[in-house]
């Protein structure tokens, strides 16, 4: 029992590491396998071999997934941990068959990659330094809906007499301030008019600001994280 | 007559915060109707259940306006105040009923709900912060407008033999500079010549720099704002 | 005479700025009047306007630059400082109407602008971030060149069998590259096989760390040379 | 023999530094005429010169990586090192004729210029950077990663059924993750449906965070590195 747990739950002997690296590469596997299933076009044989992985993984996970339940010694909040419901969640439509499809979720397993190589100094860092920097990304945050809102408003007036079809509604016209302010710029749809290009100057202006300032601000909230530990 | 200002006014007491998120609801319900009137093809029964919602919350907003306005100990500096003018402005048209819509300004009035959260510290910070880069956000602004109308220029005699449609004028030009060095790209307008590819990495490179770094100075200065808190 | 340079050279007295101020307006008409005048199908009547305003400008800076040299106290140095250079540069092309027009030059005269609103501890501020970061650019810019270029030979060698039209020589791979790592993204060029995605990928994120940097760099370099003044 | 290490492999002599200088053009040369080779179209003659340029570079790089190797105290620490390998894998391939043309690692011999204009202590102070910085960095990469991939699986189930050619499998999607989340935006692939729409925007605003903050944290990490060694 107590070695079972030296093995599945921590991980600082050697078994323990094997097997956490073990269930990531099926992890990984099955990731890779779901990504496939999603092609078009496959061979039968294909198929078939998708579908045995798929339930030799599962198997394993389920198998997993109850010792974990099992050898914990608070085993309520373990089923109610973040990590507790992603491995139930990754491995439940299985047997469920229900429509929604949540195999992607155990890419989230991956995150215990981290406790794996004791990154926890480093976690522990960022989240201070969220902490530190929460209240002015809140502020961020709001200060850029409220921006696309009044960018998709006034983009509307200006071009949606001009390009009816682009622009019919304020709610095609706050896709293109996401597309726009973030900067991605996908080219499905831009401003042709005088005044829409003087607009979206004005708004980029303000934007690359507000939308790139709290990439700024976590970073040295980073920084004061690290040397608070210090 | 305290005790109201003490509901419409402050947001210190339970009924306070209440009725002040009971406002913001009504904001925002008037904001989706407002873009929702926007939609091409909108059934008769669709444009009049709009139309009783505006009705609605305008009189609403009417009367706490007209309460704000009251209850205010000194009632001319709240009328030309920031929030006095937004919540008047937002209401105005609908008795106009004048061609230019302004019930997107009620976005604005969003912003009382950093108010209502107690945010007062942070936005105290902001302004601090801004104060500081103040003089570097002017200059790095001044040397961006210059930047931007010498890369039209530039462009201009590069593509207008080669493109005469795209890069018809330095206007056009303008709006080229804009979606290059703020990095979008819609792909509308871009340059095909040698001359003008090589002028666009130039211009990139030195541009990066001047469009990207406020962002990072107004990042540091509210680092620097925080430690004076301290 | 003194008085003279006072009016002309120096800006502190009352004169003296709004001379500056009345140059500074004659620049901005006259960048204007010269993008105007790139516009197609202008009416005969606007082209006769538009050269009256440049003769009138053009002579009202001839004045000034003659009389700006004559009151110079080292007349040479004037002559080939920066500004000097610049003034002269900008107004030589209408006497010797030769091909190349450098009116747009006219912007950089912009510049004094900083002088004028006493920018002067600012400007000062940026030479010292600048100075601080000096090599850290010159290290990052050829980081930037030669993954430009190798990112070019990459994705030749990826996509030129695909698309022989898009990416025909490490020439226009290399305009690819400029457009990705930048991240303008203009979609005129992009992969489309499978290796030249996934090359994509992991240039991207090698690239964006580089190109991204410096910005940052000097936005913490301009926070040390603040805290230097202090 | 100690002469000839003076010039070839140190730099502090005057005669030193004109021997790199002259193998760096050379290199130069050799990119130059490496990607020239690339155009199509190219008369006979052209082939020939760039034939005979690369004949003598090659010649010149193997008589240096051979003294090279020669005159190093430690000649296989030097073989083995990381500028000993470029230097041979960028002159063997000629000799071999094999398939995989490796004449752009030459690019990497520039790296040598650091050297030259001794950057030395730059390059320690961003090594040191790197390892304040290396751990966040790991972390970022991985929670990139992820990301990119719940994006995939997510846009997938969004827009699939509406653009089956676009977003054919999650291997498209991924590619569509790539440039979105970096904010190239090609526009060669993109949401079209409400719901995608949406979950593009919440995807954005969480990416743009994880994606941008690597830059600010090396930018904050080389300040450090800055202050330790004052």
């Amino acid at each position: 029992m107590k070695a079972l747990r030296k093995i599945i739950i921590e991980s600082d002997s050697r078994q323990g590491r094997i097997f956490d690296i073990f269930i990531q590469v099926l992890i990984v596997i099955s990731l890779i396998t779901f990504s496939v299933d999603t092609l078009p076009n496959k061979t039968e044989s294909t198929t078939r071999l998708l579908r045995t992985i798929e339930i030799i993984t599962v198997s394993i996970f389920t198998i997993e997934y109850l010792f974990r339940v099992v050898l914990s010694e608070r085993k309520l909040k373990f089923v109610f941990s973040f990590f507790g419901l992603v491995d139930l969640l990754s491995i439940l439509p299985f047997y469920l068959s229900v429509g929604l499809d949540l195999r992607s979720l155990r890419a989230l397993r991956l995150l215990r990659l981290f406790k794996l190589f004791r990154y926890s100094k480093t976690i522990r860092r960022m989240k201070v330094a969220l902490s530190i920097a929460r209240q002015e990304l809140v502020l961020f945050f709001s200060l850029t809906c409220i921006l696309l809102y009044l960018s998709a408003v006034g983009i509307y007036y200006f071009e949606n007499a001009a390009q009816p079809e682009s622009f019919s509604s304020i709610f095609s016209s706050l896709w293109w301030a996401v597309a726009t302010l973030t900067t991605v710029g996908y080219g499905d749809i831009y401003p042709i008019t005088v005044g829409g290009k003087i607009f979206t100057f004005a708004i980029l202006m303000v934007g690359l600001g507000i939308v790139a300032i709290p990439a700024g601000i976590i970073a040295s909230a980073v920084e004061k994280a690290r040397d608070m530990e210090g």
